[in-house]
């Protein structure tokens, strides 16, 4: 940790907070800037968080050096993780989608959509059961209802389940069912739940909060990954900003600076991140691009009448073409891939 | 509901449209601007809900009229609600405080706190037994036992209770030993635990999501709010936006608006709103100004040895400071009530 | 424009509000929603704007049904504008890269970086004379002779030039020099600079502002085509949010939304969008992928010494990587292109 | 400077990067954290500027020790800087209000609002003259016959003037017209137009831009202050943010923030900082409480009827029972002053 003084203090009026700190068996290194004072403290990261440095009023900044997460972290894990989901790999170079409705509305609706995402070439059905919505009158999800439909109709076509679980209540029936677990952008901060999902050692799909940064996204796994469970699946889901065109700003650079910093795979949503059904197959392209391991995408038989998010659903012809298009890519990625390994960038 | 065309579509392509509209028992009117078509639909807005009339090309825009809170609106309840916290009255004029730690760190220090927060004019002690930190290496809160030190030292001090809850699990236990439960800034769309809280009874500090919309927040009260809990304290905590001088950004706007969307009585925390000791007063004395119910604010008797938030925490010394400030700017406030109370404003 | 009343608002109310559209020769439609009055204004947009309906108490909101850009849209123009740029033509389907250092060093460098850009394929060079420094302090270009050394440099390598900029006495010895003038994201509301480009009738870079919206900037564009320009490429450069992990987020949904809402090429910048080197690539490949018309990137013979933007240029050897991987993607995307031309997508 | 490396970072491989410190001839001093290595640099700050330390890949981040601006700083000047506006003094402790329409729409207008102005206890009067509107097809302001109404009805009223500039080519005759030149929003980083109006020598009345950081306005007042002139006040008129229920977030916990860091006068626009005309007295009297040292509010004798910003507009009776507020609370303030007089606080 490092400490900048305000400019005018001089190195005599230094002594409470030296003390202070070699009260606590720390190490201090006071270095004379041009014209400011600065401190290196030296020791364990975990007791320097006891002391608030910010209340002495002659310090101007406080840096810290050490990263809190840990597991999640490039250097504690330099290979990429490859989350294995009953059979489906994600991590390993490859590009997973995984596709399906906003919400499981009934058996014929989820048995149609689990048709199209697998003639489409996703390997995974999405589909929500339990949904947070803004309002309390909105529809909110089948419950395990929907649960049973989903997993019917994802094995009906070969497929893997996607689903949120959104209180600690729900998260044994949802793993009874889902071969992922998801956290919605709602809750990566609900730290209870975290540990909870960590605890059962399913594949984690972790979205973004609304206004996560990345640094409390990297913490929030790590929340998962204390639990020994390191099936996790960052999910970049767009970001709230000023910008209301769009429902959110899909922020695709979260994607290789994820990869950079976390060895977990990282799976981009244009659905939510634009919430335009127009702008979703660009996005898509766009992801498989910035190197991301996967998408997660909104498709509906029927989006007119699908009975929330329809606005950004696919029908079954612009979801056929954008996997044609995202195929393309993927072989275009893949060749880059190839290309590069005979090549050393600096 | 509205739906405005794309300027190029035409009377005799919307049949489609105006089909859906007709076969779910709505009505609608066509209106022919100056170059565009605006649909107008009259009916139940649950159903107008079902419909996803972004997904026709033809559609540019949607147009919401109603609002999906009713309970929480103003429109509901005309008058002010005035919640009793154990016969502390919030929301009828007067400007109630909230005081003390971020979090309870052991008897002795509660005890302190309470005492100072007494000394200063607080009816109310804050502190946190259960804490939502980024990090799960961070002290996470001392729970039950840091629960019944606060209660023993508010009683000791002729104070109220108020303290977060995290999740469903907690909620008996906190009901127990608080008289206020605060809902925290990440758990405000944690919709099964509004819900679980508002179940309770028990009167609850709601505080804006960290990027919470004003609309968003409302909807958030109504969950509490349609299971027949009314006794509901907004708390404005400052939202995150691009400026990182200070931790976020302390929306006072929110004051006057939310009195005027909502009858329930709005709260600010000069805290967590800037994060920097230093500007905790002359925010709370801005807080009074814009009319505020209340404040809530972090003292500590020790900031620097603080186990969390010591930066935001004001010392004694401050807060007595602050106080006398508030009460100086309390009295204002009360003439300026008194002489409007002749006036007609338009 | 669509007027939506307050709740409480009853018909005989309304005659002051409905007497004042009257009296400016406007038509008003008066719509009984299930429990608001909606009110349809019909007549001249700009008449329309003369009276601020919001200062009516009885008014909720307003709903403006016309956009405020006209030449700009694609309702305008609906085919896609192809801007020439002295023989290198950009919107028409091909990608192109404009690459350089941020500024203008000296000869040597600029000539380095020339060659450096035309190896990589790029065909436009870009560097700054003129720059915009948030301190005074920092180095502000070299001006005239910067722009003489650029000129000098992309007529050696039978490159294009785009510079920026950023005050009307210096837009006579830019055009001079530049076949691309740049407006920066500081500049994209200033208004009386837009219009005196304009009239130079030299194609037009016109960056997105720092946290310009869609709209602010098609109309920004306007002020440019008011003066009978059509020479405008969008550069989306990122845009400024509460993540700080990255110097800006870029906005890669905007490439798709602009070009349905307008018919000038989009720019894509990926330097500036994350401002950080090794995230260049994967946004330049996601940029292709958006479907952008081109990018502009920042490349410098030696980082390290850069005087501006080192932390975000390439050096030649991920320069040239970089295009490797750009130029894959782009005859994927015309393999895309190709194939959809064979079909209708609904 | 302080430079933190990557975790896996070897000091045997800090050779290239200290080369480059020595044969600048600057000083470093390695320290060795727990798991880092932490480089302090010493030297001449623009001599550390001009190292591009993110250039090389082994280090992760570079933290400033030096703030850029110099003359705008506290450290600069300790005391409060007071602006004399012709007689009228800003920063003294008093609260000076600035009052007057958007736009001057003519000579009837703007004497009706300049004698409103004073009615309420305004000394400055405010009006736009050249005007800087989102559409090339809205009002732009009358030019100069609009400066010369406004100087008359102010000299009719014993008021001052304060008035926008936006290019360069109008700063003669605004200087001509007005005491005080206003820099808007827009223009806060329009370089060269604050180094030409800090030669006119006048008071400048610099607006927080948009999405202006409180290090970006410092900087920004630093290319006033350069030039020799010393009359610049802030104005602080909301920053764009995710929340737009309000036109924009009023940040006032920037009031008291710039007089920490600078030693200028700070005014509050809460016309602008809300756009909502029944959210400006509340917020007013906020920012008399948060400390400013004054505000600027727009007026108007009918803002039904203004030809600009009328939804923010207050018509006389609401600006007179706004004024009554703000005295009140004026006074309310000094009391504190003189009471923290005799007091000292940590």
């Amino acid at each position: 940790m490092i400490l900048i003084m305000k400019q005018e203090v001089t190195e005599n009026q230094l002594s409470p907070i030296i003390n202070k700190i070699k009260e606590k068996g720390l190490g201090v290194q006071v270095n004379h800037g041009k014209d400011r004072i600065v401190l290196g403290l030296l020791g364990d990261p975990e007791i320097l968080q006891t002391i608030s440095f910010k209340s002495y009023p002659m310090v101007d900044r406080v840096v810290p050096i050490t990263n809190s997460y840990k597991l999640t972290s490039r250097e504690f894990h330099p290979q990429n993780t490859v989350v294995d989901v009953d059979g489906v790999k994600i991590g390993d170079g490859s590009f997973v989608t995984m596709a399906g409705p906003c919400s499981v509305e009934g058996e014929e609706q989820i048995m149609e959509a689990a048709r199209m995402a697998k003639a489409g070439g996703a390997q995974i059905l999405r589909g929500g059961a339990y949904k947070p919505r803004t309002s309390p009158y909105a529809f909110q999800g089948l419950g395990e209802e929907g649960l049973k439909m989903m997993r019917k109709a994802a094995d009906a076509h070969g497929l893997k389940v996607i689903t949120e679980v959104m209180d600690e209540a729900h998260i044994e029936v949802v793993a009874k069912y889902a071969d992922v677990i998801q956290i919605g952008a709602r809750n990566m901060q609900n730290f209870r739940l975290l540990e909870a999902v960590g605890k059962t050692g399913k594949p984690i799909g972790l979205k973004r909060g609304i206004s996560g940064t990345i640094e409390e996204w990297l913490n929030a796994a790590e929340y998962i990954a204390v639990q020994q469970n390191f099936n996790i699946l960052f999910i970049e889901r767009g970001i709230r900003t000023y910008e209301r065109a769009t429902r959110n700003t899909l922020d695709l650079s979260a994607v290789p600076l994820m990869k950079k910093l976390s060895h977990f795979p990282v799976i981009v949503d244009p659905s939510h991140g634009t919430g335009i059904w127009d702008l979703v197959s660009p996005m898509a392209r766009a992801g498989v691009a910035s190197g991301a391991d996967g998408m997660i995408v909104e498709i509906h038989p029927d989006p007119v009448n699908a009975w929330s998010d329809g606005d950004q659903s696919l029908n079954e012809k612009n979801y056929l073409q954008m996997m044609r298009e995202v195929t393309i890519l993927t072989k275009a990625m893949k060749q880059i891939t190839e290309q590069t390994k005979e090549e050393i960038v600096c």
